[in-house]
């Protein structure tokens, strides 16, 4: 691509870093920018600057926060004693959206993953086995996601807290709501069956 | 969406502002910049900061330039007699890369769309019929693209500059190269017969 400004060059060059933008969109969006009145391109540097240099993570849980405790963790109205172990902080507002967890969360910060070069270590697993050789944790809820690395980190963390008094659940698997049963896979049919649950209660959700 | 942290939440605001980027990947964009090096961040802010305060407009063909008059109408090798007339910046950019004109341009910033509330004085046609009347042009190459307003903006300007010493040419219409022939629409196949050109010239292309 022929830029005839060095200065429109590199901003399309930074720009076209990011995951999923190409030399095309970048262009795109920088040509976007110039249209608009400064205040939006400094609104938009400010804010990016601001959350690099000045987020953090929360000490407790690993969630992102602009303080060192966030405000999941801090809040009274959660139940401290039920954590839900998620990989990422993406897994958290999911979860947030739905209003239908009440305790509090550990942010893993990925899942284990030889082919990725990520251990355990690499991972938040010792603060949270130490939250619960602690005492205070009633029960865990593994919502990882339902995949060989999601399923290895679950046991991992299952065998690391053994003998511990402490309930342990995973999030059900089965066929989403709207789904049609022919068009499911064989497994997720399957765990479906199994782990059936009982008409009434199925009533009140 | 539900945030952790307000300066996430309005990094992600900002980020989503920017046309065909939605709050789900403005979200994995600031992510994306989070768990890289805050060098890029910096980066990317300070290319666009520059961008947005320091990038000016060519007086003469008002092209994005680092200078006052473009490279490409300061350059010793580029016939000033010849205008190419395009609509955007981009349009230029796409003609450079294809190494085929050798004169200047003239970046108009749109086409004439009454439903858009654009009409001729809200481009660059005045400075171009300028030029003209300075008696300095040779001709002029309408390269817009082949839309009613872009017709329009070529008919509107070609009356501007009636009775003037200047020929006009557009861009040939016709069958893109490496498409078939029964796939194409037929106003551009009929062009495409219409305006035929030797066989021995099209060898020398």
């Amino acid at each position: 691509m022929e830029f005839s400004s060095k200065l429109l060059e590199k901003a399309v060059g930074e720009v076209s870093q990011l995951p999923g933008i190409g030399k095309r969109t970048a262009l795109r969006l920088v040509l976007h920018l110039l249209r608009q009145p400064k205040e939006q391109t400094q609104g938009l540097t400010t804010a990016l600057s601001a959350m690099r240099n000045d987020l953090k993570f929360c000490k407790s849980c690993h969630n992102l926060s602009d303080v060192d405790i966030c405000e999941i963790c801090s809040s009274v109205l959660r139940d401290k004693e039920i954590i839900c172990v998620v990989e990422d902080i993406r897994d958290v507002m999911a979860i947030e959206n739905t209003a239908s967890h009440k305790g509090i969360y550990h942010v893993l910060g990925g899942k284990i993953s030889p082919i990725d070069g990520v251990g355990p270590h690499d991972l938040n697993i010792v603060t949270l086995v130490e939250k619960v050789k602690a005492g205070h944790v009633k029960e865990l809820i593994f919502a990882l996601s339902s995949t060989m690395e999601g399923d290895t980190t679950n046991f991992y963390i299952f065998k690391q807290i053994q003998g511990l008094e402490v309930k342990t659940s995973t999030i059900a698997r089965g066929i989403s709501v709207g789904d049609e049963l022919e068009y499911a896979d064989e497994i997720t049919l399957g765990r479906s069956i199994l782990n059936r649950i009982p008409f009434e209660a199925s009533l009140k959700q």
